[in-house]
């Protein structure tokens, strides 16, 4: 168990402890299109689950300050794909593995981190999982899932600037999308300060908690191990 | 010059003697996609403007009762259309023609009204345009505005409830649009009152102000008038 | 009756004279997606039609030579649509409305035609169409239908020249629609030699018959006379 | 080396012991869309390209027999993903790792195959790839290929029945995608024949050849020994 995992466990039995009120701020599963996506399988859209695959790019690198004590690509930004594949299998991780690199500036991977990586995993009940991360995308803030099923396929798109479409001489033309998280996710934002809100309110446990975060740091540091080790991680 | 008119004239001139500040509430210039229409228009995008052509039909009738006393199709709903129209083109229509019926309800027709109409102007300019109105639209409230130019086309699209596009053995599907003025156009109330309320702090005349209320008022009588002779109006 | 519909109408009684085999090159009627289209209303996906909405443009205009002695926009372009329109309602026309002008090349005006051009028609039971001509389109060859109905809405698309979607820093693009009538309608030419061969194979009659092709030239008669005296014509 | 490349490479042996002419029907590299995608990417339209998504399913399995004699899904199917990862990035592949199950039918599991699958790999200069195969997709023959850069996204889409688009109470929808490879890739087919042809007569040595299939072979092999011991396989 990595350093950081060990923390969030003192952090938890400190919290349940306390008995505090915790919530992980997961902010993406509170997205109205992809809360929508998970409860359209629910309702049986794509009948059973079978392949999941996250895309998710940021706009561009953070400063190397950041990357330095970030504690690298798959802690501070997959984890919250890792977070969202348990969010829509409803269920653990069983197996990762990962691959990358530093290709869009090598001195981020001189810092020891890689700023290009894939992972695929393998849920407990055998379902698969691909996530792709890229620290740059010139055309926004690129965050996709789709899910494959035994009865079809669902996926969420991005949204772009405005509706509008241009056509002339040189082809179609639609803006970019949306920039990046505070104009993305400014619903989820809105949505899951509600959540909270409306648990502590109601003297509820709220969602995703503690143990979400916990998990999800895990496969983090799965995903970390397997790419500077190349061998596949089972948790 | 109809009845409608006189009194919006007489209005106005009330207006005018008490300095009074006055916005008219075309709320759909202060949409964001149909605002980004106009701006990339005028940033040359498409050239010069030739074919202006708007769809825009609602979910569903509205009771009897307001086609009674609502002043017509083209009154209450077209008037968008209308000054939708002027806003795009920039300038003023020297022509209308309408054709239309009630072919959803006739208790609407039995009323002296039609649900359905199609309308053709032309600018003083020469440029053509073309609306079409529904008082149903099974699948939402359909809003687009599309222009040609000599260099390219524009066009504004609907906005789906989700970003979801779900596949199964019948096919790709994809939401319906948002449902109805309040929904599809909230960020264009936000923005009309900002903007209003801007104006009134500044000092400044708002626009669109009475002026084009009238106009919008005066080319509803035509395209009534014209669908109720036959003959082609000249303004 | 003008005298082109004329020399059409003893042609066709030498054609009935003769027992002679005629089809009418309204290619577009054996497009596989606007004969999709037809299919799918009549077997009611959209329920009752109720506006038919025609857009079709040319990706550049002829040669001046052949604007002086092709009829005119009406007869030798929009004539498919209007063609279109009647494969599409199942019924005739009833009234006409046209609205236009030489925006695109004032040479084609002096020369006693238009280039763009807005018709508007009702159908014998009521149901209206619109029509919107341009003989320039920047992006290609501009075909598409949208038919809505009581029940809903149905559209035949652009076809692009490829199925690429690029995404950079100014946005996400997608390829020009095929360029012209030959690359666009290649399938409904193949189509429509198909359904000639086999109608005199089998000793049938094919359809476009010389009536249909006579009924549309009366409808672009009526449209061109529309345009030049401001009226609605009746058929 | 597995005997199937064993047996492959005293092919080779053979082909240029006796100058024979050898082109390996690698079909979707000639599809007109992945094609011009690659072209795009050379002409420089997304950069450098950095991560190479593939998706790659079958309308549905293939009988049992057939999965006993084939050489499992990534020797029958993935190989032509495989194959299309090395033509897109223009290089040889460094390391594979692959997972999955039998999800779709767990008799092809019992036949000792898998019929879903995903695949990472790396590219000798360190770009990434993603790959994932099912043989059940309800909703046609699903066939993507999605490139991001460093200046960009390029993707080609997969091609529906028809251009119609349904709006209707229940939402938007469009015709499923094209059902299997004679349709999908009737046109590659055409190209592939063309190119062959071609080469022959031109006393050209055609490609791709043996050696592509060879080294597809390869990959094809690396991938299942990865899936059988959960090992990354460098190559």
């Amino acid at each position: 168990v990595a350093p950081a995992a060990c923390h969030i466990m003192r952090c938890l039995d400190v919290v349940d402890a306390c008995r505090a009120t915790l919530m992980v701020g997961f902010n993406r599963r509170f997205d109205p299109n992809f809360a929508a996506l998970k409860a359209r399988m629910a309702a049986g859209a794509i009948g059973s689950l079978e392949i999941l695959s996250i895309s998710s790019r940021d706009p561009s690198p953070p400063p190397l300050s950041y990357v330095r004590r970030s504690g690298g690509l798959f802690r501070d930004m997959m984890i919250h794909d890792l977070d969202m594949a348990r969010f829509m299998l409803g269920e653990d991780i069983a197996s990762v593995t990962a691959m990358g690199g530093s290709i869009v500036d090598p001195k981020i991977g001189a810092a020891g981190d890689l700023d290009t990586a894939v992972v695929i995993m393998q849920s407990n009940s055998g379902k698969v999982v691909q996530i792709n991360n890229s620290r740059r995308a010139s055309y926004g803030y690129d965050q996709r899932v789709e899910a494959h099923g035994s009865k079809g396929m669902i996926r969420a798109d991005n949204q772009h600037e405005t509706t509008l479409e241009i056509a002339t001489e040189t082809g179609y033309s639609r803006d970019k999308i949306l920039d990046f998280f505070l104009e993305r996710y400014a619903a989820a934002y809105e949505r899951e300060l509600d959540a909270f809100v409306g648990a502590v309110t109601a003297g509820r446990k709220p969602s995703p908690d503690g143990h979400d975060g916990l998990k999800a740091s895990l496969l983090a540091d799965a995903a970390d191990e397997s790419w500077r080790t190349g061998k596949r991680i089972e948790l």
